[in-house]
């Protein structure tokens, strides 16, 4: 074998390994016995050890060295990019210190549910002060003489830089502010009534996955407290949640997961178990799963389908006609949590939290004054103040695990699906006609063509360049949310 | 860190990646996707990998050479014992043999379900002859200057010798052919009649499973083609199956995996991921879950218990009165089928394929010879000859895998099962009066607190001799059946 070949095949074991360490995170959200926890704690660790042993051993070091690189073709060039990527930021980070970080965030994870629940900031404190200091320090160690946020935001978004991300936010921000106003300045609409069966929900949540693609032949869907999508290549499981009065929570959770899945489920087979056989990038996952939810899911066309379907389920819901359903699925209303937050309003919630860690990391903003920073940039962008800290400066719990460079994602996923969208509907004109009749192959063919069977072929920003015809900018994006909203709400 | 605990922190990781291997069994056999199969294949191989890694890393040898083993009290001394026995185990067997055995099974598991679907022995035999001389080759490698198949059954009963079977399944094989044909020259009695609901069969076999002490926080209740107990210590999964005119099937299947699993529940919590912490042997284990089926779920005053929960449960059985169901879930009827077999006759069907087994690597026979030598053994012991090789010598996944020196501990954790029976009587002079009141707790705590609390501690043997007070004989279960089988039969 080859130097190349050996490094693959090392690497495949790898990717199989990562996939059982996956898959306890499954298990543990779904099936695992309450009492398991414990030694649940230990087996995870073990699998990390493992992995993390994969990651610094000398041998991938020596095989990088061995390689030729112009003996390659683009997917071995591809392949190795990653390799020496994920290599050279394992080796950079001294094992004393990951060991340190694992330790730290696995307690501050504990002791901010304890904080959010008492609703108590200065109990979270001292111990985010020091994931803050062991992430700045981890990312000085990533990003040699660079800027530790860019070095951040690698893990996430390779390629993406915090000037990139300054241009593209600032772009953002003023239209958004100014949707926001407007549309909260018009009387709120009506939204679903009544109570809804959750194993109907349940039912109805995968045939709608179905409907968009999903293939449970490789794949599940299942019941937990947050949704998730989990896995790559032939095993690739989503999760939902159910509330009585809401079904369209159910039901906008299972196609979000189902765009994340669907781009696992759809990478070519020919990259099953390497580098290239996932997601390229938190970003580019994001913008598929925002896509399948909003710009196709909460479509105009595709809810006229949806509307039969839940009237078929449910019998009543509480809305007139598939115009009333459609302006509830898409109701913005005023509230504080990222998570529940509408297609309008959810980007400020990010912008307003990459803005805070950024000062964070770059120590700007000290930690005794988060809340402070956090509740005056909410009162500036939304307009009333956070009520309490659980509304606010404690809602997520991505600081605590050391998620920084994290968040910003989210709005790349948004503003790559805003583009996304304006180049599908330039080439498939009659989309609109055939969401309407619940059919989603149009969409979901184009998006597998064009993007996700690539998986990490191409660099983020290419992948979504490759797929628009265009480089990525915010102006899709402001374009379809001012055109969709300013048409519900009348402006 | 001692030598010791240098060599126990590591043992540690390796049970608990040993827990994250067994549960992808578990994973395989209930939740997984069917179209998973070939990227789940790659995933258990990488955990094989990792696993024997560990087991012949160099450090290991270091740690017992270093160890003083003067310094250490019965428990570390007990620990010990098991990782030398394992590290010598995984160090004679050279890798290339180890990987050899596992691409032929693999593949000959396979050619084996073919060849069963088809009853075709000729397409089965040349892939267990390749079977059968590596593991005479490994059983070579294991036995050093000694015995082949005395080695082979170090790996399920450490302690075992053939020569200790012998003596064993040669006192057995008389009275239970003898009881045998006095049994089957009787009238056959009524048995259940009806069609059972299979939601119904999973909630009663969850409502018995508590009822024998099962720990649901630990573990879990799923449906599987076959059943089967997975896990240790804090995570310990059942399955069971459900026939819609049987439902004795499903209940006596949960009880027999609940004594599996009860076994790994109730070991002392202080030996969790360490050898100690598991159920010490295949015999000591197949005793507690033929315990739990037969001597006390089977017995006449449980099924007067059990008899008004199912009559609850289903309303009719087409059985009278609890002494007809008590006869009719204690039926003997003819058969060719291991895992179809009652208590008079299981034996039979192990102490044949034991006898095989050994001819077959001490090549007394070869394996052209097998079927021939199959049926013949079948006709003198139960009267009747083979009808066809999937009723015969192809029924068993057993050799396809290399399982050879497996078989034997099925009827030794019977005859143990006899033993503890005897002894617990004695011990619980009250136990039918509770046990008819489907109260569990005088059997099941007496057996954790005489047995299974010590996990590892003993070897096999000595476990079962500590919990009983008198060295394990074949005498008292072969009382207990014809006391029994006597009294159901009028003999």
């Amino acid at each position: 074998m080859t130097p190349f070949e050996q490094l693959m095949a090392y690497q495949r074991e790898t990717a199989a390994l990562e996939q059982v360490a996956g898959r306890l995170g499954w298990d543990q959200e779904t099936v695992m016995p309450r009492g398991a926890a414990d030694q649940r704690a230990e087996e995870m660790a073990a699998m990390e050890g493992v992995l993390h042993a994969r990651r610094v051993d000398p041998r991938v070091g020596d095989w990088l060295a061995a390689i030729e690189e112009t003996s390659l073709d683009d997917t071995g060039r591809a392949q190795l990019r990653h390799i020496r990527r994920d290599h050279e930021r394992a080796t950079r980070v001294p094992a004393r210190l990951s060991a340190e970080i694992a330790r730290v965030t696995s307690k501050a994870q504990r002791v901010w549910a304890e904080a959010r629940a008492k609703d108590d900031v200065a109990h979270f404190l001292p111990i985010l002060e020091q994931v803050v200091a062991l992430k700045r320090e981890e990312g000085a160690a990533l990003a040699a003489e660079g800027d530790v946020y860019d070095a951040m935001l690698q893990d996430y978004e390779p390629g993406m830089t915090g000037a990139a991300l300054d241009e593209l936010f600032g772009a953002l921000r003023p239209r958004l502010v100014a949707l926001r106003e407007a549309v909260l300045a018009k009387p709120e609409p009506q939204g679903v009534s009544g109570t809804f069966d959750e194993g109907v929900q349940m039912r109805l949540s995968r045939k709608i996955a179905q409907v968009f693609g999903y293939d449970m032949k490789r794949g599940r869907v299942d019941k937990a407290v947050h949704p998730f999508s989990s896995g790559s290549g032939l095993d690739v499981r989503i999760t939902t949640r159910t509330a009585p009065t809401d079904p369209f929570n159910c039901i906008y959770s299972t196609i979000h997961e189902v765009g994340h899945a669907s781009y696992e489920q759809n990478v070519d087979p020919a990259y099953l178990l390497t580098p290239l056989g996932q997601g390229v990038s938190m970003g580019v996952h994001e913008s598929q799963s925002r896509i399948y939810e909003n710009q196709l899911g909460r479509s105009r066309a595709f809810t006229d389908y949806l509307f039969r379907e839940m009237r078929d389920a449910y019998g009543e819901l509480g809305l007139v006609d598939p115009e009333a359903f459609y302006v509830a699925v898409n109701r913005v209303q005023k509230g504080y949590i990222r998570t529940e937050a509408d297609e309008v309003q959810y980007n400020l919630h990010i912008l307003l939290r990459t803005d805070i860690e950024r000062r964070l990391i770059s120590r700007e903003l000290e930690v005794n004054d988060l809340e402070e920073a956090w509740n005056a940039r909410f009162l500036a962008d939304f307009g009333y103040p956070v009520d309490r800290p659980s509304n606010g400066v404690l809602q997520d719990v991505h600081w605590s695990v050391g998620l920084f460079g994290y968040f910003p994602t989210y709005t790349l996923g948004n503003v790559y699906a805003g583009c996304l969208n304006e180049a599908l509907r330039r080439d498939v004109p009659d989309l609109d006609a055939r969401l309407a009749e619940g059919e989603t192959a149009p969409a979901t063919d184009w998006l597998r063509e064009n993007l996700q069977r690539h998986g990490g072929l191409r660099e983020p920003r290419d992948t979504i360049a490759a797929a628009c015809g265009a480089e990525p900018s915010e102006g899709p994006l402001l374009d379809y949310l001012e055109a969709k909203f300013g048409s519900i709400y009348g402006l």
